[in-house]
């Protein structure tokens, strides 16, 4: 049954966008960043409405407004910037404004007596107005009402119709009278829809990920945090953001895997930091053989200074000798021999993983001591969580996790580690995680990146699911870097560095271009340093250091690479040349970018700008700035020609200067 | 925050559609159509689900389920029918099902030792699900029980790992396990979404609209609702189920508008009867010229009798002298001077014209009013309303009325009248009506018609927007129809008959091919039966009558016209031709349209077909049998060739019938 309170609300909210869910999940937004609003408002018949977004801290009990503008096809538009992380919300309202609806038609009147008539209405209307602003009670109102009392005698004295339409239609009052407008019969939008705002760096980062442990400046030894600290220069100086460090608990010694995941490991193997937990302590714990837990805190102090933070990785799962095992029992699913229930997708075994078994009775403080987890390491004063599969625990148990931490410590942010199904990564994202892993890796073709990122930047997920890209993981060496050689790291490099905000690589494996996979066909790194010590040598001549420097020098200074918002493809006449910009308006910052995808060959082509969608004008020429190799070219129109040869580079990352004056020097280009 | 009652629950449900505004307002069908249901449905890690669509009739306590298939990408599916038109609910519930998971692995076991330990797991879910059945209790569920107790116990004392195997993945067995689910940790979506089911004339229906007082046998005689039975057998034998007619009250005599919309009226002036109200009664009125609510409740029984039914028109408005006007006075809107407001959009005034002022505190008043004129007319045997203008009153109280009417009488009919903005049609679609005016008049050309009915079919109204097609209007004389002559009235008649499963024409001026505008530019008719009378010869021999039989008969034997589910529409070489096709799946029933849009000229062109859609055999050949000319063309591939000469005919309507056997007859063509 349809229920009316009052039949006398005739303005209609049909629609808020954006909204997850209707409101089920939050909208996510950095600090800084705007968050548009359309709602499509409605009214019966002819009359005049208006429409007020509100918005206010999750915990503020007043609603801040920001009066919606209309945009065409009944759609209202307004933008809100919120300056602080945390917790908001926002709605709209809108009415029906008999004094807007009034000056409409006034304006619009022919005969006389009609001007009359209508002048006596709208002194009504004005009046009403100023008896509002008489009940405000500012000052600012009493003068407001004292004008607006005035005026309605004005308007009541006048009979000439020039007269009347001059007064009636009088600008400065009518935005008086807009300031006391009559909201008794106002549509609320009834949900108040959630909107989580991260720092900055959720929304444009990048990654570096090290392994401690290969950091030890000779071969053989075991690196220690200590180690990782000395290599934060080399980290900062390539411009890296987020210093990611795989698990840095002990390590299980039951069932440990040897090198290349091999059965049993040999003495000395050092296993994976991902069978968390020994004797010497679990998820709250740093691996002795790594250092302590000062040595945890001078690595993030030092990270800091640096400009960069320390993510950390955390796996919640344990390995057979991991405290929990014997301290909670009923945390873990017994086998019907009374065995703990290892890891199994059957026939696979993983034996040395014990996963939480979250349907124990005891869920609670399981939960609960989980969370300890996170609140423990933000307590070392890290800020940055990646996630380990996390699809393999319950959705229920994130989303709790990431609203309390997130609630605690609104700078806090998750990266999802989820490279399953479409359905799995959006959920997660939509729940709370901050950012997400992607299919970058896999994803060659032009037609696959430009379905891809174009389904990214702007499909469903947009407001809710920040990809995170990463050419390489510790897990992920895919073909193309297998067999493509240098020019397939560079490209792969360019393009998650510009189709994506946040982006990672991990190193040293990526800039020295490790690229021999265990066996044919597999992904897996020969010589993992998932199970063994690795020595790398940084020094290496051929290093692609100073690219991934320049790539990401590129990427601080222009706004259009720190967001994904303004995406947008090109057309290309040769399949092995993609084309694509980034462009931020309100910085008037457009980087053009064009990577060939064959790293074997030289390929050229026409490309097909979109002008007007980059904001550069049909008529004018514009100067491209190759800022990879410094080279600058006079282009005009939209059609253009591009020749790429992958042997120098296969990238252009082209900033777009456009002309301040027609007849001037390059030197005036902005 | 988040809160949890139960952490246990891990199953999720991440959406179900369709659902409109997350069940803010009713997805609609009709009875006997198949509503399909698709519900995102996870959980963590690798354990099977189960998942069932949940639906009741809104007054029942009880759900009925029927059990979701995965669909594939994490996607579920099932369909209901409901066979009764009413409201009802529907929703989803999904579970981790550990019996499900259990069979799954059991079955990619390998090692005996392994095996034999999964079957006690197994054994004792079994046991579990045997108590299930003991506590439901029926005769069925006690052979269950005893069933399932055997089982486990055979899986108990097996040892050899193939008749593990064998008694473990024992079909029948695993059958009757899955009918006792423990389902204690089931997820259940939160929003019981609203459904609301029409009888089948909401979705496939025939219009046709006349003017009673233009039905005289004899010209300049006022026609009467006797003259209008008179003329059901006429309407009857040209195919149309719905016969609409203007409003039927006493006419204004204040005010009245003359011929042609002229002001002032001449004596003798008809009047129109959108302006309604006279001292001989309102909206529960008949006009006394043309009888009696005695005759008005006879032409419903005849047009019953004929398999028609009559739709009346209602216009929530007033002449200045409808008995409203003194006796609630109230519910209308006074001028400074003390006269009643009248309907203006200055400088346009229609003085003819009182609108409601529904912003009348005495709101519930009016409102129950005007409820009690549709009951009026339905206890006069309507059951079909063409409402008049709905866009011009409160979006709120159609919401409420159409909820309340369609509680007490599910087998009533709204049609929409707004020719107005897109959002503002929607709406009133989503808050109720069955049936909405279209665009359809002012679409012409292939590009226009193509992106039109692609998205009345398959955008986001298709769940609640039924488009009901109309080449003209007492209001609507395009400009095709005033210059396309014959052919423009056969190609328009053609599209809206074939695009929309709802369609309407305005005759006779349709039949007849009226097509005067009343002075260039204007789409209004010249001597419009909307200010006079006008007779009409009927009996004409160019009448389109027999192509308007003819089309009316294909859509009441060919299903795929009877919905728009199954449009689609194919490349043409010649932007003149337009194809496209409509497929119902259930009755095998396809039929292809081509219609040329130049009714100059003829056209050919080659079009392309998608087979895959129509369910035509690549590599068979297929016969098309125009139901307009009678012609058969055999057909091979995508790729035919039409020509249309639209002095002959501008369309065809093009069955597709496929071979049966290979060597036969064309008699044994489906």
């Amino acid at each position: 049954m349809v229920e009316v309170a009052d039949g006398r609300v005739r303005a209609v909210i049909a629609a808020v966008a954006p909204a997850i869910d209707g409101g089920r999940y939050a909208v996510k937004r950095t600090a800084g960043e705007p968050l548009e609003v359309v709602a499509v408002c409605l009214v019966d018949g002819h009359d005049a409405l208006r429409a007020m977004l509100r918005w206010r801290p999750e915990h503020a009990a007043q609603w801040q407004e920001v009066e919606m503008a209309p945009a065409g096809d009944d759609r209202w538009l307004a933008r809100i910037i919120a300056a602080e992380p945390g917790r908001y919300r926002y709605g709209a309202a809108a009415w029906v404004d008999a004094f807007a609806t009034w000056r409409r038609e006034f304006a619009r009147r022919q005969d006389a007596a009609d001007l009359r008539l209508a002048a006596q209405t709208g002194a009504a209307l004005i009046r009403e107005a100023a008896a509002r602003a008489g009940e405000a009670g500012t000052d600012a109102d009493l003068a407001d009402r004292d004008r607006l009392a005035a005026w309605a005698a004005a308007l009541e004295g006048a009979v000439d119709p020039a007269a009347l339409r001059a007064i009636a239609l009088d600008e400065a009052a009518a935005a008086i009278a807009a300031r006391h407008p009559d909201r008794r019969l106002e549509a609320v939008w009834p949900v108040e829809l959630p909107l989580t705002v991260d720092r900055p760096r959720a929304r444009f980062s990048s990654w570096y990920e090290l392994f401690p442990r290969s950091a030890a400046p000779v071969a053989g030894r075991h690196g220690t945090l200590a180690d990782a600290l000395a290599r934060l220069d080399y980290v900062a100086g390539l411009g890296f953001d987020v210093v990611y460090l795989p698990p840095v608990h002990p390590i299980g010694r039951l069932q440990r895997k040897g090198r290349n995941n091999s059965v049993p490991a040999q003495p000395g193997d050092v296993g994976s930091p991902w069978a968390i937990g020994s004797h010497e302590g679990g998820h709250k714990a740093v691996h002795p053989e790594l250092g302590t837990l000062e040595d945890l805190r001078r690595l993030v102090a030092r990270a800091h200074e640096l400009g960069m933070e320390i993510a950390l990785d955390i796996a919640l799962q344990c390995a057979p000798d991991h405290p929990y095992v014997t301290a909670h029992p009923q945390w873990f699913r017994r086998r019907p021999d009374g065995t703990v229930q290892y890891a199994e997708n059957p026939p696979k075994k993983y034996e040395d993983i014990y996963p939480f078994d979250f349907e124990t009775p005891d869920w609670r403080a399981l939960w609960n001591e989980l969370e300890s987890v996170f609140e423990f390491w933000i307590g070392q004063g890290v800020r940055i969580f990646r996630v380990d599969n996390p699809h393999t625990k319950p959705f229920g148990f994130w989303e709790w996790l990431i609203d309390r931490v997130g609630r605690a410590h609104p700078d806090v942010i998750f990266l999802a580690e989820a490279f399953t199904r479409p359905a799995v990564m959006h959920q997660l994202a939509r729940l709370g995680f901050s950012q997400s892993y992607t299919y970058f890796a896999w994803r060659n073709t032009r037609h696959e990146l430009t379905d891809y990122f174009t389904e990214l930047a702007h499909g469903p997920g947009r407001d809710y699911l920040r990809p995170n890209a990463w050419p390489n993981t510790p897990d992920i060496l895919t073909e193309t870097l297998q067999y493509g050689g240098r020019a397939a790291f560079a490209a792969r490099l360019v393009l998650a560095a510009t189709l994506s905000a946040n982006y990672g690589i991990y190193g040293p494996a990526f800039e020295l271009m490790e690229h021999v996979a265990r066996e044919p066909g597999s992904e897996e790194y020969l010589d993992s340093e998932k199970y063994q010590l690795r020595h790398w040598p940084i020094e290496r001549p051929d290093s692609l250091a100073p690219l991934v420097t320049l790539i990401n020098r590129i990427r601080r200074e222009n706004p259009a690479l720190q967001s994904n918002d303004g995406l947008s493809f090109f057309a290309t006449d040769n399949e092995q040349l993609i084309c694509y910009a980034k462009r931020c308006e309100e910085a008037d910052n457009t980087i053009v970018v064009v990577v060939d995808l064959d790293p074997e060959h030289a390929h050229a082509g026409w490309i097909e700008l979109d002008l007007r969608r980059l904001g550069i004008a049909e008529d004018l020429p514009y100067q491209m700035h190759d800022l990879l190799s410094g080279a600058r070219y006079l282009w005009h129109g939209a059609r253009n020609y591009v020749r790429l040869d992958p042997a120098r580079m296969p990238a252009h990352v082209l900033r777009v200067r456009r002309r301040l004056r027609r007849e001037q020097d390059f030197d005036y280009f902005l």
